[in-house]
């Protein structure tokens, strides 16, 4: 177990500095935060190192993290001011970012997917991710000016789905909707102006969902590029739902007539 | 318009007070916050009065707001200690808390409600109460030991739904289920070990669905509360829904099945 020290480590410089997308995407690699989150990395994920808080190394054995990966170790106060959460928990790991073969996915059977267009709320896409982890979708494509995945608030919400289900950055809407009408595989938007329920559609059949902004919904461009406009009924007095909300209510259509 | 300048003012220190929730109970008032906020607040629902920042009251005509209560302007900085977000709008109404009738929303033909045992997440609290004025059910009940209703980050989520549906906040869990016994109103548990999926209940009769805590689930006792114990498919790998997530699956399921 390597000991740090001091802000001036270079080490410690370095982790400070993946706070920063800018410092994650130039490297490659993110901090997965917390115990809970640490113990949710598979197996045949890579991990470069793991950090830990001297408190955590006196209470736990860290010799089970150094069978995978060197640890290194920080005191208390430097450690926290790694973390994004308040009473950080003495741990983390430093993973190369989730790399998915985007061709393995479309070869699925049957496959669903959803796309979101820029979604901002960290704790919303990964919920997004979570919900779309349960229901087995097989995929979640990301618009450009989404939040990063990366993001430890994103991380923390998707409680580990995000190393299950495949999710890719940084798309354009424009492309994917060519290539998801190459596969013949429609293209639902979730729209206030739709006209059929979800309910109406056949989604034993391949699919895919597209879901807006939290504040502004699909632009006109995004609601474009899809086969048909779906509805999801709000018979009480709420105009719209909030996003994760409607993802989920999406995907979960799907999940009931497939499981029949 | 009533200026406000100093701390030291009685107004103020009263309005500064009332981010606590044990002044917000000894008053019986809450702040909304946000000039989205205090344009859902309805006609028909009292305000003491409202409190505008000095920026806010030079761009806007206040007039508006003078017509239904007495308006306090501050200078911008001390208003915005008072607020929640980091770039407040510069508007809030000190309203007098809800008083819905329970007796009305039992009266109601095929009712259905939303209880939640000792949800602590502000941002759920308040999407879960949104969905459930989406989707038109009739209540929601809070157990004792949840976040309370009007903190701020709950009613912002809540996106205003809180105006248009009844939420009973520290309710005993133990004498609800008696009065939905009563009322045959079947009670069902949103449980990782039930059998049923929530698409084998006959939803179109009146219907009640407990949702546990984010982290721990239901209570062994508050799910021995329930009639049934129904299970939320998750065929991917996670293992777990957001809690606000299960309660948009349930409650929409009972729209699904209402719509036809």
């Amino acid at each position: 177990m390597k000991k740090i020290e001091s802000r001036e480590n270079k080490w410690f410089k370095r982790l400070n500095g993946l706070k920063l997308k800018k410092n994650r995407d130039k490297e490659g690699v993110f901090l997965a935060e917390g115990l809970r989150f640490v113990s949710e990395i598979p197996e045949e994920q890579a991990v470069e190192a793991f950090v830990v808080s001297e408190g955590f190394s006196a209470a736990h054995d860290v010799a089970i993290y150094e069978k995978k990966a060197p640890v290194l170790c920080i005191p208390d106060g430097l450690f926290a001011t790694l973390c994004d959460t308040e009473n950080p928990q003495g741990i983390l790991a430093v993973c190369p970012k989730l790399d998915w073969d985007e061709t393995a996915v479309f070869r699925k059977k049957a496959p669903f997917f959803l796309l979101a267009e820029e979604l901002n709320d960290p704790g919303n896409l990964g919920t997004v991710i979570r919900t779309a982890d349960a229901c087995g979708a097989d995929g979640v494509f990301l618009s450009k000016g989404s939040v990063d995945l990366y993001n430890p608030k994103v991380l923390r919400a998707t409680m580990g789905a995000l190393f299950h289900i495949p999710v890719f950055q940084d798309r354009s809407l424009e492309e994917l909707s060519v290539k998801l009408k190459q596969e013949r595989i429609p293209l639902y938007a979730a729209h206030l102006q739709g006209k059929d329920y979800p309910y109406d559609l056949d989604l034993r059949q391949s699919c895919a969902f597209l879901i807006g902004n939290e504040a502004r919904g699909l632009s006109e461009q995004a609601a474009a590029y899809c086969d048909q406009w779906v509805k999801i009924p709000m018979p009480g007095r709420a105009e719209s739902l909030n996003a994760s909300v409607a993802a989920a209510v999406l995907l979960y259509e799907v999940v009931r007539q497939r499981i029949k």
